[in-house]
């Protein structure tokens, strides 16, 4: 049996990870990464698929550990491809799916819930999900009961200990398989360096109940769409405050929506405030909940911050609060958000300095739990850089854990099990998939796919745009320079109005004093491709150049 | 009296600081920021001179608070227009500043070195440089006595009690200014979030001992090449475990030099090893000093990483310490780094998981301290971002200050003071000067400057290139655009030779196994400009773009 971890971009053994024996192959999760700012022109970098597609015939399954987008994301372009295989996962996992599904025009995807403790027979494995606290419900580690033995993925996971919903990750069935004999663990590293554990979710509502209670005005929180739990813990502090709830950001209304109808949110209907209804509100009587806890340029918050809200402006007398903590590399697009909103007035709320985020991943003492509970004859670190992965390797150690025993792998890595000993095999490819999107939404489902092939296909188009630095008024006409877009007709009348296009989104884009460049870009980008697309039918790379006179 | 912060990017009053009263202007500083990755093409940003020039007559001087480049990176373009205007500062803040001058071909400068503790005259000015504890050694803050009144200038400080040379921050001498009376505090808010005092630098010194004890081999660190102090903790602790030391990195041996020549540090020559001796000495009795600590792709570490360096290879056995933090931006890019590191087999230490790091810049506590000892009339919270401003002002408000008597400016706000009020005039302009470089190192010295109308002048060139994302190999020829860039002889034969010369760089980074993209494109603008330079005489923008396919 072996087992070769996938994705992603920098990572190991994070977005897909690949089981193969004799009888059959699975896939554990299908997820994507998001891009580092050395790409220009890419939205969205998938797991390689060469491996999966190699032995496509042998594939039975995937089985979804949980619905965050770097686990699921990549799921619509595999089953794009593998209309067939069944998907398993939790409840609320394959509701998130669902409307990216359908989104992707993707019909008839074999669903199949699975609950945790329940276990799943396919080619020759039983796959067994068992609970674990993370950011988001319904998560879950899946042991793996193959030809070879009995492997186990964590996951995304957490040990907490007074959770919101769903209880402890489950200690008792970590220890039973433990006891029966754990041939080799794939655990979570991406905390490893973190000494201690992470608090538990419930330290969140403490914060919010002290802000809440010193509020003058409106009070606004940004979070994950995904992280139900913390949005419970949002509406319970409303709750206890009299506020009424109005939710902004395209995710969030509908992952509210989903949590209400699934039971993980209690929110009276008589509690909801309709976004146009929103300035009809007394302030002490709102919480606003909004998408962009990343500084991510088009979200809900970042629009609210510099005021190209359609109906939210942030004003004095508003409290803000960032419930999360920048992924590394949105450090900036955070602080941005932040100073804006501080330059208009508002009081600003954010970890650390306020214990209104705790991370989801186990820490050092979480990872020994682990050790000790599931006690494997192979540690494998993944879900992490390496130095995550080495980290996570030096606290194995500290336990006595045989270095020997201990593997770092990379993406592509084959580890063959056989007769309970482990070894390396040769890898194989796993490069990175990267796909540019055309538009842009709050998640991945509104990207327009190209195959690799394709980006070089459809050409370049490098539009440069000389921008006033204080008010973003476009200076001049953009230059648009294409290279290896073929089109027959009419290239330079197309030209030209392509360069109409792009002066046309700049002035739009001043007249609401965008200065942001990532969101210059973006615009740029949506309305030009747009356009493209609609006169001639293709979809070349766009390349935004900002320079600012 | 006036006073003008002018710069830089996103930080108000770090960069220059103008003041201006009738008998004459002066400058606080002449540093210049480093742009963020939405401004490709871009090496520097310097303050607008733009207010400077329209009073060129009335400038008598410019005095530096210490040597980072952030304070005085500018001073070269600044001379170059103004070469008549004196520069006062430290000991050593003008011993880094020689170099950069001489490097820019200005000769004649007139720098005039004053030492803490002592005063000058000018312009009806009294400026008194008083010892602050920072980050460099020779950091001061300034006094400004003007005829509106007293004005104190932090400067970047902090409040280091067990300080490693020159004594704690001279609490007394501004005690005795606060007696006096100050009309106004410009003070650092770089670390306004953080609650309590930053350690002493002494607490490194522990930290360096204990993991010299267990380095098995080499020994490498890597710090700010002007962070004197921090260097003198290392050579310290290498002469405690009888080692060796070599000194790798353009910058680094430079500030070596200068400070063993100005006594801060303490090296005798018999225990400095040259680079190209570096492979005779043996491992356990090595330490090796090297620039690189924010993950520069060409500097020492990231090549000694990546095996890209001459005469050092990262290797097992080897002990690393990165003895920085990184600045807000450079978090991927330490990653890389590390990562690298470990997996080529090195230990990695570095902050937050070891203290090998401490930072210059005062918390809330030394900021109280302040306002304690100068009890200023008014307060302008300086250096940071506008939300470092707002946490200072809030640190102030719970000292009891008055929410009225607290500025929160801009670059380019007025702030008049008069018969000891303060209020706000009108703006200045107060935007950004971008420089595109054409050639690298690791000082803004290498840098060729052109003015903002030469930018558009001379053009623009894109090269794109599409590489094998594994290898880094160069798949296909390069594609070079060119816009604007007017060269009447044989444009397409020199087309061809820039595509030539594109493609043989990248032949040899492929040759280096470079797959860092930041390095690529460093590599294609420095060769790329230099041959346009040479054969053209003109410095177009060189915008490289990397496709990986």
């Amino acid at each position: 049996m072996r087992v070769v971890p996938l994705g992603g971009l920098g990572e190991i053994g994070k977005n897909m990870t690949a089981l193969r024996q004799a009888s059959g192959m699975i896939l554990i999760d299908a997820g994507l990464s998001f891009p580092d700012e050395e790409m220009p022109g890419i939205d969205l970098v998938l797991p390689d698929f060469t491996y999966v597609r190699e032995h496509a015939s042998e594939l039975r399954g995937v089985f979804l550990t949980h619905g965050h987008e770097d686990h699921v994301g990549a799921l619509p372009y595999l089953l794009r491809e593998f209309p067939e295989v069944p998907v398993y996962g939790t409840r609320l996992t394959l509701e998130l799916v669902r409307p990216k599904l359908r989104e992707f025009g993707i019909k008839n995807a074999e669903l199949r819930e699975v609950r945790p403790g329940e276990r799943v027979d396919t080619a020759g494995y039983t796959l067994e999900f068992i609970h674990v606290n993370h950011s988001i419900p319904d998560a879950v580690a899946i042991a793996a009961h193959t030809a070879a033995g009995l492997v186990v993925f964590s996951g995304d996971y957490k040990i907490d200990l007074t959770p919101i919903e769903g209880g402890t990750t489950d200690l008792s069935r970590l220890a039973a398989l433990g006891s029966q004999g754990v041939l080799a663990y794939f655990g979570d590293s991406t905390n490893s360096e973190r000494p201690g554990y992470v608090p538990s979710e419930r330290v969140v509502s403490n914060a919010l109940r002290d802000i809440f209670d010193e509020a003058p005005g409106r009070i606004i929180v940004a979070s994950f769409a995904s992280h139900l739990h913390r949005i419970g813990q949002v509406v319970e502090a409303a709750k206890l405050h009299d506020r009424l709830i109005a939710v902004t950001g395209r995710s969030m209304v509908r992952n509210v929506q989903i949590a209400r109808d699934l039971g993980y949110l209690n929110i009276p209907a008589s509690m909801m405030v309709e976004q146009h209804e929103i300035n009809n509100i007394p302030d002490r009587d709102l919480v606003i909940l909004t998408t962009g806890s990343q500084g991510e340029p088009l979200s809900a918050l970042s629009r609210i911050a510099n005021e190209t809200h359609k109906t939210i402006r942030v004003r004095q007398d508003d409290t803000v609060i960032i419930a999360a903590h920048p992924i590394p590399g949105n450090e900036r697009k955070v602080s941005r958000v932040i100073n804006d909103l501080m330059k208009r007035g508002a009081d600003v709320h954010y970890s650390p300095l306020k214990p209104v985020h705790v991370s989801g991943h186990a820490a050092q003492e979480e990872q020994k739990i682990m050790l000790s509970l599931l006690k494997p004859r192979y540690l494998v670190p993944v879900h992490g850089e390496y130095r995550h992965l080495r980290h996570h390797f030096n606290t194995a150690v500290s336990m006595g854990f045989p270095t020997e025993r201990i593997f770092l792998l990379e993406n592509g890595s084959q580890l063959e099990f056989r007769a309970g000993e482990a070894r390396r095999l040769q890898n194989v490819p796993a490069g990175m998939f990267l796909i540019d999107g055309a538009s842009f939404g709050d998640t991945a489902s509104d990207v327009v796919v190209r195959e690799r092939q394709q980006l070089s296909a459809d050409g370049m188009f490098v539009v440069v745009a000389r921008i006033n630095a204080q008010s973003g008024e476009l200076l001049g006409a953009p230059d648009v320079i294409s290279r290896g877009f073929v089109y027959m007709r009419d290239a330079d009348g197309l030209l030209q109005e392509a360069i109409e296009v792009v002066s046309s989104t700049l002035q739009e884009t001043a007249r609401h004093h965008i200065t942001d460049w990532g969101e210059l870009k973006n615009s740029i980008r949506r309305d030009l491709s747009r356009f493209l697309a609609d006169r001639t039918g293709k979809r070349p790379i766009i390349l935004p150049l900002i320079v600012e006179v």
